[in-house]
């Protein structure tokens, strides 16, 4: 058996998500029925773990999976074999060996999404807009931009969050930039890892300020009280993108990957 | 009456092309109901005239037409209502009254269209698999280069024509660039004007020179023939995307509308 690394893309907009669900198309779905027909395993040997276990609709061009497989076929034949068994709206990009200590879901040190919009009265590029929402209100970007400013650092994001019993939704953002672009309004989204519904509720509240029905610095005070707020909408998942998924230096993999399956807390609740 | 200028954007891929044609879908088909419904005028009143007549599943950014109508309604309102009353995948991105003498197809000094490929064997990125041709075949891209260099100028380019009977197919090209990007291929093909089937039957020629069927002298040997080869295909028109359309001086446009409604002959073949 060996460890391999998958780079997948794909357009989420006719998948109910990464993770496999019965009676549904899902993304871990078609490549784990894919790998099991190239390879003529039973469907049941074949597990993929993803980095961002994305929802309904976001799509990807930089997610990370690993899959523990027989080293019968090698890794360039089985990136050809998989572009020719998988539909065209999910792509193996590349198949590499791991390398030891590899997984990629606990050894990832951060993922970066982007949202992509636009508040063209015309609409979304027709060819984009599979994946750019279109705004109907205007948008100002420069009062998104202080919102986003105000929330960067590590906090505990459960109003930004779907909490889940017994995790923690304490996160760093890294980054959070808005940027008016020719074509629209790109922002990046980064941090070490993402609870669930976390992008497109953090972009519900920029878009709140963004065509003034929030002061810039209400997202941070919403941030503060820890609970959700009902101003704050949750984006369709549309306009979102996995972009990219980072690992720290081979060496260290291991030892991340023990970081991060350690329940976190913010170092104030640790007395 | 005035005429209108409109600037459209479409995804070419459920149209059976630019032009009416009864009972299929067409981009053309669509505009005018739309801007019928929204004038509240007899369908048959309206009537549009475009720049570039693009073939079914061919896509535009920058296809520009024009319509003549009743003031009734500001640019402005016309082209919100547009946005509200037309389906996604076609877009008016501007409305505005046009200039004196402005005809969209006969106005016209140049079209500039863009092909996208790419030759990577894990297929096109997804999210631009509609509008992105994959090819199956690794391409050097400096053999296309070669290849193109030999095509520019004003030729009669019946060989990469599906001919017409009393139409000329004598243009002039004025870039055919081969760019490598890290997401493809993307080659520009702007000339003044385009004969049938042209801009995929370069295309074709220049895949055969890229994959090593034909050495790079030979697309300008086949125009010089003058005939169709049949080592050239036309290729898919998902690839296809018209982004612009350039226009003379306002002071220029009814002279060059009569210029272009004049049959045109090679300077040589003027004796």
């Amino acid at each position: 058996m060996q460890r391999l690394r998958l780079d997948v893309a794909y357009d989420g907009g006719e998948f109910s998500g990464w993770a496999t669900q019965p009676g549904l198309r899902t993304v871990q779905g078609e490549l784990e029925l894919a790998l099991a027909r190239v390879l003529r395993l039973e469907p049941s040997a074949v597990a993929l773990t993803c980095a961002g276990r994305t929802d309904a609709g976001v799509h990807a061009r930089g997610q990370v999976a690993h899959v523990d497989l027989p080293d019968a076929v090698g890794p360039p034949e089985l990136r050809r074999r998989l572009a020719s068994a998988l539909p065209a709206d999910v792509r193996v990009r590349s198949v590499a060996v791991a390398p030891g200590g590899f997984d990629a879901r606990f050894s990832a040190a951060w993922r970066r999404y982007v949202y992509r919009l636009t508040d063209d009265p015309a609409g979304a590029d027709p060819l984009a807009r599979r994946h750019v929402l279109t705004w109907k209100r205007r948008l100002d970007c420069g009062l998104m931009v202080q919102a986003a400013g105000h929330l960067l650092g590590e906090h505990d994001f459960a109003a930004y969050c779907r909490k889940r019993e017994g995790a923690t939704t304490i996160r760093t953002l890294l980054r959070l930039d808005v940027e008016e672009r020719p074509d629209g309004i790109e922002t990046t989204v980064m941090a070490d890892a993402f609870c669930h519904s976390m992008v497109r509720a953090l972009m519900g509240a920029l878009l709140a300020v963004g065509d003034g029905r929030l002061p810039p610095d209400e997202p941070a005070r919403i941030l503060a009280t820890g609970v959700r707020d009902q101003r704050v909408t949750v984006l369709p998942a549309r306009g979102l993108t996995l972009e990219e998924v980072g690992y720290p230096e081979d060496a260290q993999l291991g030892t991340r990957a023990r970081q991060a399956r350690t329940l976190r807390k913010l170092p104030e609740s640790q007395a």
